[in-house]
C-alpha cells in the first residue's frame, strides 16, 4: 500500500520557452510522469493492455497554481500524495520545488483521474469502479484524510 | 473593446498519444494560443520586449475540465472569454468543442493571468497593475458579470 | 496526382525556445503536419485503420538544415515536394520560409517514410510495396525528375 | 578533455504517438539533452549568459536514421561521441540503444552545432569561431579521427 512518491526531473532545453522559463505546460506532463511512476512502483502500468483487467486512467480534471519560474537544467522535485479515492476516480496532489529548496514550493497541482476500461460491444471508453488491485494498493495519504482538507 | 474571441486549430499528429487521443498537455497549450490570438487581434503582443509599457502575461493559475476525447485531424473549436479583471490579474475562460459540432462541449478550461514587468534594478519579475491600455481594450464577456458566475 | 502541397503554421508561445526562437524540434513537427495535410488532400489519411489496405507511414530517416532562426508568431511557410519514390518508401522534402519572404528560405529538410502493414501473426509492423492507390495518387515532383538531383 | 557522454531517459506518456510508439521529434530532443548534459560534464552552459565569452550554440543541421520502434517506459540510452571539429562547428553523432540491449541500435543521429555570439552592434547572432576553453576541453571520438569515418 502506498499513498506518496517523488520522483526528480531536470528541465530540458525544448521545455523552456522564450520568456526563459520553463513553459508551463511541462507541469502537467512532470505530474503525469509522476502518477506513472507511482503505479509503476507497485507493479502497475498505465497502459491498458498490460493490467489485468486493462483498465485506463484519462485525465477528467486537471489544475495548477505557479508560485515561481522554474528554469532550464534546473532539478524539479514533484511530491505524488494520494488526496482522495472516489469509487471511480483518484485524485492525485503534485508539489514542485526546486531539489536543492525542498520546502520552498514553486507550484503545486492536482489531477482527478477515472477508470475507465473499453466497452467490448462499442469499443468506446466507459468508466467502471475502480478494480481491487488498485483499491488495495493506492490509499489516501494521511494529510488528506481529513474532512476538511479532502477537496 | 472585446470580450470574446474564438480560433480553430487541427490536432497533429505529434500531439496524440498512445491512447490514439491528443495528449491531455495540449489543452493547455491551445488555451495559450487563443489567448494570444485574442490579445494580437487588439494589436497587443505577449511578447514583452514589443508592448509599451513592456509587460508580460506569465499564468498563476491554469485548470482544465475534460468531457470527451479529441483526436488526430479534429479541428478544435477554442472559444475564449473573458470571465474576471482585477487590479493585477485577468481570468479568461476556454470553451473547446469540435469544429462541426459546436455546441457540444469536449473541454472547458481557464487561465488566471498576472500582468508584470521587469524591476530595472534587481531583473525579476514583479507584479503590476494591467496598464490602461490594456484595460481599457479588455472588458469582462456580459455572460460573466453577474456575481454568481465570476469565479 | 499530385506532387507538392502548402501549409501555413503560425509559431505558438509553446514552441519557442529560451533563446528567444522557435525550437529546432518544431521543424520536424511542421514538416510532419505538411506530409499529413498533403496526404489528406489526396483522400488518404496516415491513421492505418483509416486507409484500405491498412497502411502507415513510419519516418526511417529525417534531416534538416537550419538558415535562419523563426520567432514567435511567424507564420511559416512550408512547401512540400516529392522528391524520390522507392518501391517501398517515398521521399519528401520540405522547403520552409517565411510567408511574406517565400523566396528567403529559413530551412530545409527531407523525411524518406517506410511504407508499413501490421503482420497478421506477430502483430508486429514489417514493411510492403506502397500500394497502387498511394502509387498512383503520389508522383515525383518534375524539379526532383532528374538523376542529379534524386537524393 | 572528453569526446563522449552518455544518458539515459526514460520515455514518457506524453512523448509517445497514436502508433503507440515514442513521436521521432523527441530524439531530436533527445539528442540535444545528450549534448547539454556533456557540456555540463564539461563545466559548460548552452546558456549564453552563462559562459565566458558568452557563446551559443544552435543548431545548422541535425538528422537521424530510425531502426526500431522505441515504447511509452523504454530507458532509451543515449551515447554521443564528437565525430568533427571546424573553426567554427562541432559534430555531434549520438548512438540509441535500449538500456537492456545497450549493443541494438534502434537509431542513430548527428548535430552539427555552430558556435555564436551576440553582435553587440545589431544585436543579431554572428558565428564565431570556437573559443579556446571549449576547442581545448571537447576533443574528436578516436573512433571518428580516421579521414573514412569523418563526416
Amino acid at each position: 500500500m502506498a499513498s506518496e512518491f517523488t520522483i526528480h526531473r531536470r528541465v530540458e532545453f525544448s521545455e523552456t520557452d522564450m520568456a526563459g522559463i520553463m513553459h508551463f505546460s511541462n507541469f502537467y506532463r512532470f505530474m503525469e510522469t509522476a502518477e506513472h511512476a507511482f503505479l509503476r512502483s507497485l507493479g502497475f502500468s498505465v497502459v491498458m493492455a498490460m493490467t489485468d483487467p486493462p483498465v485506463g486512467w484519462p485525465r477528467v480534471h486537471c489544475e495548477c497554481d505557479f508560485f515561481r519560474p522554474v528554469k532550464f537544467e534546473d532539478v524539479v522535485q514533484v511530491r505524488l500524495k494520494v488526496l482522495k479515492k472516489s469509487t471511480k476516480t483518484i485524485t492525485y496532489g503534485f508539489d514542485f520545488a526546486l531539489e536543492d529548496t525542498p520546502d520552498q514550493l514553486v507550484a503545486r497541482g492536482s489531477i482527478v483521474a477515472a477508470c475507465v476500461t473499453r466497452d467490448a460491444e462499442s469499443g468506446m471508453m466507459k468508466s467502471i469502479p475502480i478494480p481491487a488491485a488498485f483499491d488495495q494498493a493506492i490509499q489516501v495519504h494521511p494529510d488528506s484524510a481529513s474532512p476538511s482538507s479532502s477537496q
